[in-house]
Formats: C-alpha cells, sequence, structure tokens
C-alpha cells in the first residue's frame, strides 16, 4: 500500500482534483491519496516549491509526491519523475520540486516521455489528469523509473533566496504566508543565537521592531512576536491575529535579527 | 473495494461532507470516498450536472456517482439510484444526473423509497446524509438496486444546450466557469475543423475575436486564446490569467467558431 | 482498520492538515482519516466544539475524533486524550471537546504528557502535527489510554447556551450559522410542540417573525421559514436564499418559539 500525495493550484471549485484521484485508482488501488493542498496561487510556482518543501518528509518512505502548479502545460517544458534514497516526487520541470530536493539524496531524474504510461487521448491543458496522475500510480505499484523516458543529470532549480549573516545579524525576508496570516521568512530557527537575542527586538520591514517569544501566546492578544515556525523558520505572528494584516508584510518583506559577533 | 464519489453544493466549512463519510464507512468500511467537489454553486443543478458528467468516466468501472445538489430536499421530489453499464449513479431526480447519464447506456432507474436503506430518523433538511450516503453504501456493498423501491422508466432531464452549426460557423455557449476563469463552452472540440480554422478567430460575445490555439501558452501573457480543452469541448482561455473577468464572460455568453462551408 | 476524523482552525490553503495525514499514515497505515472540516473561523473553540457535537456520532464505534481549535497551543493548556462508551477524542483542554463530551459516557480522561508518542522535535506552534497526529494514531493502532499520560476526572467545559422555558415559548439564540446562511439555534426540536405550534410565528431578533415549516421548501422562494434542523435542533432558514444576510442573523440573534403552557 503506497501514498501518493497531491500538491496543484487546481482549487476544490471544479473537478480537476478529484478525476486526478479517479485516474490514479483505476491503476492503483491501493493507493492512498492524501491532498497536501490545492490551493496555491494559481501558477505561483514558488509557493508550490515551498509547500512541498515544508511537508513532505512528514511522510513515509516510498510515498510518491506529485506537485503540478504548470503555468507552461502543454508547452514543450519537459516532465520529470525523479527517485531519492527515500521518496519519488512527479511534476513539471519548472522548479517546483527543487526546495524540497534541495534536501533530497537525489538518485536518478528522468523525464515523462513514454506515451504508454499516460491517459489517452492526452489533453494539451490538464496534465495533472493525463500525465502525473498515471505516472504516480505506475510508479506507485512498482514500475521502474527508467521505463517513464530518458534519464537526465539536471532540473531546473528556483533560486532559494539563501539568508545573509550581516554585521546587523541575520538578514532574510519572508517567504510565504499562511492562512492565519503568518510570515514564515528564510531564517532558521536553528541560526538564531536564542541565547543571545533574549531581549533583541526583530526588525520587519523597514521601522517596526518586535519582540522574538516562544510561541504566539508570548505576547498579549493583538501584539506581534517572532517565534520558531513549525517548518524549522523564524516566523512573525500576532496573538490571535494576523501578522499579515497588522504589519503590512507580504513576500518580500526584510526580516533582521540582531545578533552580536554574527 | 469500491469507489463512491460525492459532488455536492454542501461546501467543506460545516460538516456535511464529512458525515456523509462517517455513515458510508459505518456501512461498507472497504469503500474509498473521493470529493468530485463540494464548491458547486449553492442550489445550481447545471453546474453539479456539467461537474459529473466531466469528471465521472475517469473512474474505475462499478464506482457509485453520488451527485446531491438538492433545492428540493424535503418536498416531493424523487431520489433514484441509476444503473448503467459500467458505474452507479445516485442522487436527487432533479436532473443533476442528467448529463453524465446522456451519455451512458442506462440499465435501470430506480427510485428510492425503501425507509430499510435510509438513516433513521431521517430529516427533512439533510438527505445527503441521511438518504443518499446510506444508499451509495449499500450498493457499494453490493445490494442489488431493486431492493431500494420500484423500477421507473424516465427522470428528469436537464436540457442541454446543444451547439448550432450555422452558415456562420460553429454558434454555442459558455457552460461552465472554473477557478482559473478559463471559460468552457458546448462547442465540441472534435466538431471543429481545426485545419480550416488556422487562422479564423472566434467570436467571443458581441464584438472580441481571439484566436484560435493549441494550449495556453500559445499567445503571449495577458493574451486571449480559445483553445481544446479537457473535457472535450472549446475553452476560452487568458493566458497567465482570467478569461471571466478580462472578457467579462458569463454564462450562456455567446461563442462562435467561424468555418466555412459549414 | 480504524477511522480518523479531524476538525481543525488549519485551513486548506496550506500544508498543515496534509502533514498531520503524513504522520497519522507513518504510524498507522490503515487507518482512515476523514476531514470533517477545516474551515473552523480561526481560535473559535464554540464553532469547533458545535461542529463536532453535530456530527461524531455519524461515525462507527472505535472512532478516534481529533479536533485542533487551539489559540494556546505551545502555552501551558493541558492536552488530552478521552475514552468514552463508544469513542476516542483527541485535543487541546480548552473546551474544544466538551459539547460532544456532554452527551457521551465518559470512561477515562488522559493528559498527553508522554513525549515517547509525540514527533520530534516538537514545535510550539504546530502539535496538530506534532502531538495530536501521532497520538490520534496510536490510539487507532490500539496502544492504550494510560500511556500516553496521567488520568485526570475533569476537563475544561464551555457553558453550553441552554434554551429557556418562558412564558413566552421556549427561548433560544442562534449558536452556528452554515455555508447557506441557515442559523442552527439551541432549541431543540424534540422540545417544540409541533402540535400546538401549528400556525405560531417564531420571532427571530425583536421584531421578525416566521412560520414554522417542514423543510427549506415549505415557504416561497426568497421567504423565510424555521424548520427541524438535521442536528436536532430549530433552524432558520430562506428557501433558496441565505438566512443570515436576509434576516441579519448572526451567533446570539435571540428566537422565541411561542407555545402555549411551556
Amino acid at each position: 500500500m503506497s501514498i501518493i500525495t497531491l500538491t496543484t493550484d487546481f482549487g476544490l471549485e471544479d473537478w480537476f482534483v478529484g478525476t486526478m484521484k479517479g485516474v490514479i485508482l483505476g491503476l492503483a488501488p491501493c493507493a492512498r491519496v492524501i491532498d497536501l493542498t490545492h490551493e496555491i496561487g494559481v501558477c505561483d510556482v514558488r509557493a508550490g516549491a515551498f509547500t512541498l518543501a515544508a511537508s513532505y518528509k512528514f511522510f513515509p518512505p516510498g510515498t510518491v509526491h506529485v506537485a503540478v502548479v504548470d503555468p507552461g502545460v502543454g508547452s514543450k517544458r519537459q516532465a520529470v519523475a525523479i527517485k531519492t534514497a527515500t521518496y519519488f516526487f512527479v511534476g513539471p520541470d519548472n522548479g517546483v520540486l527543487s526546495w524540497a530536493l534541495a534536501k533530497e539524496k537525489i538518485i536518478a531524474i528522468h523525464l515523462l516521455q513514454n506515451q504508454k504510461f499516460f491517459l489517452k487521448p492526452i489533453s494539451r491543458t490538464f496534465h495533472g489528469r493525463d500525465v502525473f496522475a498515471p505516472v504516480a500510480a505506475h510508479l506507485a505499484t512498482g514500475v521502474p523509473l527508467q521505463e517513464f523516458g530518458p534519464r537526465v543529470k539536471s532540473l531546473v532549480r528556483l533560486p532559494w533566496p539563501e539568508m545573509k549573516k550581516t554585521n546587523g545579524g541575520l538578514q532574510g525576508e519572508v517567504i510565504y504566508i499562511d492562512r492565519f496570516g503568518n510570515a514564515i521568512t528564510n531564517i532558521e530557527t536553528a541560526s538564531v543565537p536564542l541565547d543571545q537575542t533574549k531581549n533583541a527586538l526583530v526588525l520587519v520591514g523597514s521601522k517596526k521592531r518586535i519582540p522574538l517569544g516562544g510561541f504566539y501566546v508570548s505576547v498579549p492578544p493583538g501584539k506581534p512576536v517572532a517565534v520558531p515556525g513549525s517548518s524549522g523558520f523564524l516566523e512573525i505572528a500576532v496573538n490571535g491575529g494576523s501578522a499579515q494584516n497588522r504589519l503590512r508584510l507580504k513576500i518580500g518583506t526584510r526580516v533582521i535579527v540582531p545578533c552580536r559577533g554574527s
């Protein structure tokens, strides 16, 4: 019994996700299909990449992770299946898989070219159903990676916005904003010398300074706090509210954690 | 192990869909329950009918398709279970099943009247939970159709808006708009003589003319294009944007594909 | 094969629910995970409590019900697992489980303190993934309740807004508004002497009087009606519309069913 996860920008309003599951269960009747999310912003490849990177490793070994945020569907962009030491990944070769793969030991990358494993007739606008779902199902039932197409050496990688160590401290930016309005930064919690920063204020944007805390309710209701988030990154939050709205945060907003000697 | 799909206008905000699944698993512990969508517009029977028609055939034979868009719940409208050559269908007899059934070979139609198969006490406002979920579960476990109630010969059918072949070409209309703002028409892609229409412009609404293309990125970003959609119908799209917003489309907007000699 | 239900305010936009399922399937590969809803208003413990109370009993005996609406995550609030005569319940001890438990025979309540059953490292902001998901999975695989932590005698209970029997009739209030804009009250349908109230008008708010009916279409389209709802409570609805919008209802709006001699 294998697990297939789905991460897409298809939304839940239409039949798109349901039909992918129908195709999968027709080919791999015992597969368990788990939705990571289908509410990735339309064509927001970065948000898809971050979502997958933040969640894929909480699944058992052997899981097939499928990500379809695919603005170039039907054009010449390639589609790929990848085997790592622990998982399989399937999706368009546009970077959506790359932030998860950056943390994995890659065994092999294969292009999806063998039409034997696609739905027929293949549409030009819905490869989630016609290419990625059947390939994931075949992988889940044990079809070897090399059957799907030629092996290649590299794939499209999204540049990861690395945090910087400056004289002023650790400098990063907001890379994802969640449903609660919490803003996840690219500042790795493990890099923050929490003992040195006990009373330090984190600079958010150009002017706002907020305290570091252990959890959301470290500060009074309505107050902002920077907390070690559950994805391994520093997160800007507001106790009982939306940091996004309260602090006018957006993707790219600069965040600095001051730390001496860094 | 059988599959039950659910298509409703219940939304995901409340417990309605979850309780349907609880009822199903209590009666058919091995059934796989797949959501097609629960975001059909409230009481929009046509959208429910189109959703089911666009997706049901991507499921394995034997699947039980349940559609509950049911403005008349609790009144005298009938409820039905239908066996076709390949699938089962369950829902209110208000047309929501009819566009899918139009493409199926119907074996038998039975009314749902045998209270033995309903939840008790049966509510007057939530037959999804009290009637359709348990009936689907019993069907999935092999209860014969005739046990549910008397056989009937016909059911309520929604008129399908047929495209017309006119001197000006193929004339149709927008029948569904998806989450991306793509507008699906009733013009069957298979009817469009693509060789004759290479440089033809599709008339959308009363004035706007847009090119035919193979896929969304056939045109520059922000530009409209008519593409063969994944449901077998011509679709009006905008590369990287919403055709609905950009071209002010709505259900019923007229679309004409000019083709000589048609 | 056991069932685990999830009720949260995590939404479906992010990876939160998906990762909970990954954790569960890693520990309990055969568990069936069913979403009750993840669209509880952020930190709305009462809505979570009502949702669970309205739906938990439609699942088979042995089901593990997990509810995570948890504004105090990471602070000193306790987490609990509860065995009743029929089900298990898991969640923060903040009242979110209490309205369901009020109808159950409680066998034992245990605190969740044994870190052996948590994910490591445990985050301070996402106990849904790190505490509640793994505990539910272990419960589903048969780990005895006492393994998770010490037994306690009581838990935090939300006060239930009891309806009142007054000279004017049954007096209650709106306690939940669903996706359709139907307003569910705390007036138990079983308490309404329907024979005595045949032509009675229900007072909604301070001025509006609406008829009692059997179902939504008991009144003409656009008209309000009070119906026996599917959760056992009187519901204020509008045929084909939103009672919430039409009658300007909100949580707490007063509702009175006049009945002689009550």
